[in-house]
């Protein structure tokens, strides 16, 4: 094989493929990119069984083949190679030279054909979104995903499509965060769990262009984005999601209306408070007019006030901070609106559409 | 003891000091920040008895007094108060509240009476310097001293003043760097051995800006650095520092003529075979017209070549290539001269008018 190329697109799609080598494996070849360059393109891909990405780079093939190598050493080199052009050639025994300017690098790879393609997937069901809405919709929803093994389906999150609407969910054993989502078409009902994991990752490749779509595919087994040059396949997670409507009923005793900024803030300054073996309860106090926040721990205490509207019941609640933060960090209201119904029950923070839900379990104080 | 002081101006006070709060200490009082308000300034000190930092603050004096804070907690809690006033007050038993807007915290803290002030230090014997001078002159010779405690006199450097030079000195077992810099007038002579941690620290602190002064005051056992409204004081390391005259010969076999940047960038390609535990050297081979540098480990090799001047005999030598970069990174001139002996003798980078000589000790290859 002998393909050139430049190093600024060579670096974008080894940049794009690293994303799918694991960090730890038993099996080397995971552990590589593959060059394809079999064909009339030049593909670059890496596979580790449950997450493929596969992305095709400009350049010109001098001589066919295909060679594995190993992913990290080979961005490591292209990264530091000048900004010129890079010419990859392979020998019969798998050994590669890299050569740009003046600097040749040869080091060993391995036979093309140990690599792992990619598995095909039938194109029938599938939507289409923007980069800036899918990688909004991850972050908006990530933070609350189980990172627990144990019970695999909360370390994934729910897709639902229903006409025109795209409904994402994820929860873990405190906190549940739904986001929906209009799609520009009516499209076949879809109802599937995406490790996070992938979602993580499709998330640092896509780069959040509002103009830019992204097309997804959905097979019994596997979801299968698709943008610019670039594939993403991966596994889905079997099982049925958790039934949360239940949970979602409008009603409450309390609902107040707050700045958003000034209560991020003060939580973030409560959790000063908050060591490692020492984890103590923000309590808010809620009175008309004014919500009291304190914490109050063996290092010392907080005490803030916050003007509110407040309609209903007073309330005394308390929360573990950091599940505040996460939601309040990705609401972009200035104002938002919290409901309670007591200090057993969940906190619901939702806007009027329904484009966010974000119910917080409360703690004991 | 009641104090009101902005945000912004106790932060940049709090930030200063917490350069000399050590990290790990059995003494809990020297985990402190002494605020000081018995006389007529807000004064910030921290003291790790090796290392002694104080700084004058802008605000009121409501009621003198003095407390001693646990530093990182303290710092933690004004870097997330909003920009505003602050108010810290302390009772009789040494609680400290501090009050900005509406946020009130409160936390143990200790007497004042317990920590100890910083060592008096007569101000005889002193020189003036720039801090963009004094920061480049830490900036271009830290790196080379030596992190072995077993050697303390390695873990410093020599500043030494000749009527108006100062030369500072740092070396390791493998490599001497040196800077000369002119002062602005002509000084009584001084050799002292100041720690590295006390210049790392130094050299965070001040600016770097070329207008604003240091005053240096040299005593026995101390060095004395003051600026802006803070002053450093540091212990010297006694003892004598390492007669280096006899390496600094200007003979030479060899002398080339290179490109900065290009043998910078190649040689920092070549640290990618250099693997913990698999330290290979790179070798330059030297000729007329051209040196070709090249590393060869069990994960491949690499070959480059660059366009020279040479004067001398031809040569072949090796190095650790992370201690000719560490060099060539403080050296700004574009094109630089190395001299060469033998494969077994230093190599000396120096400039014409000596503002810098780097002595690097070749490896075997």
């Amino acid at each position: 094989m002998k393909i050139v190329c430049t190093k600024s697109e060579l670096l974008k799609g080894v940049n794009i493929t690293l994303r799918a080598v694991p960090v730890r494996t038993t099996m080397t070849i995971l552990e590589c990119i593959l060059i394809d360059a079999t064909e009339l393109d030049i593909k670059l891909t890496a596979n580790d069984m449950e997450l493929g990405i596969e992305t095709t780079i400009e350049g010109d093939i001098i001589e066919k083949g295909k060679i594995a190598i190993e992913a990290k050493f080979f961005a490591d080199i292209i990264r530091k190679l000048p900004d010129s052009e890079i010419t990859i050639e392979t020998d019969s025994n798998f050994n590669a030279s890299i050569t740009c300017e003046k600097s040749v690098f040869n080091i060993p790879a391995r036979d093309g054909e140990d690599f792992s393609y990619l598995p095909y997937i039938e194109k029938n069901n599938m939507i289409t979104i923007s980069q800036f809405d899918l990688k909004e919709l991850i972050r908006q929803t990530i933070f609350s995903i189980g990172d627990n093994e144990s019970n695999l389906i909360m370390t994934g999150e729910l897709f639902e499509v229903t006409e025109d609407n795209l409904k994402v969910v994820s929860l873990d054993r405190y906190r549940v965060s739904i986001r929906n989502v209009k799609l520009n078409n009516i499209y076949n009902d879809i109802k599937v769990i995406v490790p996070g994991k992938t979602l993580n990752e499709i998330s640092k490749i896509i780069t959040g262009d509002a103009e830019s779509m992204v097309d997804v595919y959905f097979s019994d087994n596997h979801i299968l984005f698709e943008f610019d040059k670039t594939i993403v396949i991966s596994r889905l997670i079997e099982g049925e999601f958790f039934k949360i409507n239940q949970m979602l009923s409008k009603d409450y005793e309390t609902k107040i209306t707050i700045n958003k900024r000034e209560l991020l803030d003060c939580i973030d300054r409560a959790t000063l408070f908050v060591k490692e073996g020492n984890k103590k309860p923000v309590i808010f106090d809620i009175e008309d007019g004014s919500v009291k926040i304190n914490i109050t721990s063996t290092v010392g205490k907080m005490n803030e006030e916050i003007d509110i509207e407040k309609e209903g019941s007073d309330i005394k609640i308390g929360f573990n901070p950091k599940f505040v933060i996460d939601a309040l960090r990705v609401i972009d209201d200035e104002t938002i609106s919290m409901t309670f119904m007591n200090a057993k029950s969940p906190c619901t923070i939702r806007d009027k559409d329904n484009r966010y839900i974000y119910l917080i379990l409360p703690v004991n104080y």
